[in-house]
């Protein structure tokens, strides 16, 4: 067999191992050296593959489509800097986790160390940010362990703990075989279990022991499955006990309207009323007014619960650190009910909030929180929408409320970075059909490149352009006299150029009720950019009176 | 001292000591985290910032003011995901050898393993791509150290191996100190030589006995300083040695008429030549013709000298490797000339191909070889110019020939990745004054962020548009059915749109006569692209009628 055969083979014979454990979705960016591996995906029937130019954005853009199902999508890019590029997404996915596949094409053993031309080291490129690594050997004819290998490669990417798995593969020249490929023979793998973790009996009976007066569940950025939310509500029923729930766990927008799930957790947490236990399920709140409601009950029973070993904890308060399936957990819990009047106390703070939050949103003119909350009331059943980070996503937990017909929200919360926002929600966009994202500017213009996939993805942008890093207005950098130049780094561009230059439908709104009535009108077939000017100024001083309105510091 | 005056203090003192080790440029994203360690840079009289959005192009931006000077510029960032942006060019940082600073700043310790906002490891995040790591402690009242500490860091990234160190910065809250801040009391930090490598006597005399017969000097992609340049052009002139230099070595737009340097390098290594000795300077040369023409001496005495332990030698036929500085190694050979037709005969294959590059490149539709070929005889002297990867690069290489008015050549051959291309460009532009960068579409396409700083810089790009990477067309995927899908990608964007969306000046070109006039006229005040469509199967056959009328195979 030739070279360029034997590389084919080799590559074919690891992506059909991974097609057969379960992959379905490769994202490749154009090179030379990942030739074999590029043209087996795009080779094998059960493959889909998406072609993007920037590895960063195709990064990102696996992250999102590995979000919309929580099953790995392998990513495919030349050897050098190329891979490098992944690196944001990576950490990302690792501190979101999300499973991904990292394919890195490599030069040979013979190339390195010798000045050849797009050649470093890649080994452990990702360092701690991967669940697993593994140096492939360069191409043999020895193939009959690599779908096995493959199996395990993507178990590994999904259990325990959802991650990014590097494989580095060295591959020869020549790298292209000429004429028509065939398959090779093929082995089929085992199935490999995901499994839950059941939780400790123990534990359970000392968290039961805890369970008594007035409870709160307090529910971070963590998409929770469909069973961990039933298992979560049933649990807020039984024991009288209070969801305060990030806007990203899915609660809020899917809890049937009686239960009781707070509509502005924030501004509630912002009260501090006194409870005697707080469980607490996927990660760390956006807002830190939850957070200092829960420090400010330190030495109250806190149960931190996650189905891996990630514990969101900053302030180091838990009573518990339970590793449990959250609906193994819930199911398990037997409990006190709190006294009957503790969630009508918090449900009147909430809709003492809510009235709040509805005269802060009145006023038409452009404000982030108004265009957030009516956005996510506005939307039909089901639509999935991606939240970027910094004022997007604070702004839709102090404003938009909760609503009972389901809202698929996604962000980017492992990291919080403004990078790759972009990216992820075409990736969540080519999963689930049309999606909204909603973006500040400076999100936007971090993640440009990614305009070039707009024109071919049902993707509706709701572009909040407050000129510059919106959020830092709220914090303590915005007294230095350097603050207008370092930190609002005001990038002026012009979006509607942006939408030309690729080919993308625009429109500019001048109200909230435009901004969501465009974004309505361009959702089913997407690849629109909606674009909202607001006044800085204007929006710090809403938000600021809804703050005040409901007695509440500023918070960030 | 409050915990913001100490966050301070501590930055301060540490981009003190940097600065009076020397540093003078910082470029800084914005971030909350960072706030110290940027407000410490924006209030040193001695460093000049640069604030980012994009932490890619931030990096790729300080790579570029790098190269410059060969001085090492810092970057500053948040915690989490915005540092590993700076992972592109880190490694080509590595791989190119350009001093670089990574001032990352991270969460305290206490913050982290507990699920905190933007928290992640990033101990050793870069691995093995920096020459050294530092975890500082996070501030304390204690710094008579860190001046001292800052002075060796920044020797540390400049010798004996240009490239990046990586110091990473935990900082507490609160990160703004309220009311101005005065300069710390500072310390005088210790004068670190730099040095350069004597070479090894007894090599030397190995190496001399060999130098007999026909030799030829090889000069790869690495600009060589001043002093090298003269040292190479005196020792060719002794041994009547002619000179294959790369366009990015620097001698084919500097030497003077008489000196015996090729203007057709590659064109007249396809003729292989038979040298009895090769000494080789400068990493692995762009094109694989060099590389074959040097592969059919193996056996033949090849000396590969490098300054630093990095030798390209990709086919492992050196006899020799010899680490020492470049002047000081040709100062010390004594050798004896070849036999005086030599040179001659070598002149006259250059001139061949040069008439040649000269017949291909005389229509005046769009042709990358020809605009290169003009644009390059055409700038004022000593312009900066920075060559894309991919075609662009190889395009200069065979169609630009030489010229005695000096130009000063740039590209990133680190890794030649077509990422931050026009970053770097930039970077370049704002230490030198107006600077060309050419690139392909796809090189622009990947580093469309940078063109948020464009506007401030006197940057003009020449577009060369042949919808997609047209190297590939000179590769054998070219073959493959799926080659326009998967490895072209062409990517339909409007470059008119985009310089409007960012403000820039807009010009396309119908011919090379066009194009190249277009880029005079913009030079002094840049912020200007000038575009040109190129048909890529006309270009391509150009490019084969120039090999095939020098009786030259297809190169890549």
């Amino acid at each position: 067999m030739d070279e360029a055969r034997l590389g084919f083979a080799w590559a074919w014979t690891l992506l059909d191992g991974l097609a057969r454990a379960g992959l379905r979705r490769v994202v490749a960016s154009p090179g030379s050296r990942s030739t074999p591996l590029t043209l087996a995906a795009l080779r094998h029937p059960d493959l889909a593959v998406q072609m993007i130019v920037d590895e960063r954005s195709a990064g990102f853009f696996a992250l999102g489509l590995a979000k919309a199902d929580h099953e790995p999508t392998a990513l495919i890019a030349t050897s050098g800097s190329a891979i490098a590029n992944w690196a944001p997404a990576v950490v990302e996915a690792d501190a979101a986790r999300v499973p991904l596949l990292l394919l890195s094409a490599d030069r040979p053993p013979e190339l390195h160390a010798c000045g050849a031309n797009q050649t470093m080291e890649q080994t452990a490129l990702f360092g701690v940010h991967v669940r697993a690594f593994h140096a492939l050997p360069p191409p043999d004819t020895r193939t009959d362990w690599l779908a096995d290998f493959a199996a395990r490669v993507f178990h590994a990417a999904r259990f325990p703990l959802p991650g990014p798995v590097h494989l580095n593969i060295p591959l020869r020249e020549p790298l292209t075989p000429a004429g028509p490929t065939s398959a090779p023979e093929t082995r089929p793998v085992p199935l490999v279990s995901k499994g839950r973790t059941a939780p400790d009996a123990a534990l359970i009976s000392s968290v039961d022991a805890r369970l008594t007066g007035k409870g709160v569940i307090v529910c971070g950025p963590e998409t929770l499955g469909e069973d961990a939310r039933a298992a979560i509500l049933d649990l807020s029923a039984r024991l009288n006990a209070p969801v305060f729930a990030d806007v990203l766990s899915g609660l809020r927008f899917s809890a049937p309207d009686d239960a009781a799930v707070l509509a502005h957790p924030d501004a509630v947490a912002r009260q501090k009323p006194a409870f005697d236990w707080a469980l607490r399920f996927g990660g760390t709140p956006v807002c830190r007014a939850t957070a200092e409601f829960l420090r400010a009950r330190k030495g109250a029973a806190q149960i931190v619960v996650s189905d891996c070993a990630r514990f969101g904890d900053p302030d180091r308060i838990a009573t518990h650190l339970v590793q449990a399936d959250v609906a193994l957990f819930c199911a398990g819990l037997r409990g006190r009910p709190a006294p009957a009047d503790w969630a009508r106390q918090l449900a009147r703070l909430d809709d003492a909030a809510a009235d709040a939050a509805e005269t802060a949103c009145a006023e038409d003119a452009p404000f982030e929180g108004a265009l957030l909350r009516r956005l996510l009331a506005g939307l039909p059943e089901n639509t999935p929408v991606f939240l970027a980070n910094s004022l997007t996503i604070r702004s839709a937990e102090w404003f938009a409320g909760r609503r009972a017909r389901a809202l698929k929200i996604f962000g980017n919360r492992g990291l919080s970075g403004i990078d790759g926002n972009l990216s992820t929600a075409l990736g969540l966009s080519a999963a689930l059909g049309p999606t909204v994202a909603v973006l500040g500017d400076l999100a936007f213009l971090h993640d440009l490149n990614a305009l070039a996939l707009m024109r071919a993805k049902k993707l509706t942008v709701l572009l909040l352009d407050n000129r510059g890093g919106g959020i830092f207005d709220h914090l303590a950098q915005a007294a230095l006299p350097e603050f207008e130049a370092a930190w609002i780094a005001a990038q002026v561009y012009d979006p509607a150029a942006l939408a030309k230059a690729f080919g993308l439908r625009y429109s500019a709104a001048e109200t909230n009720a435009e901004a969501v009535a465009a974004v309505l009108e361009n959702l089913a077939e997407g690849r629109a950019i909606v674009h909202v000017a607001i006044d800085r100024a204007h929006s710090l001083a809403r938000a600021r009176k809804f703050f005040a309105s409901s007695q509440l510091e500023t918070c960030s």
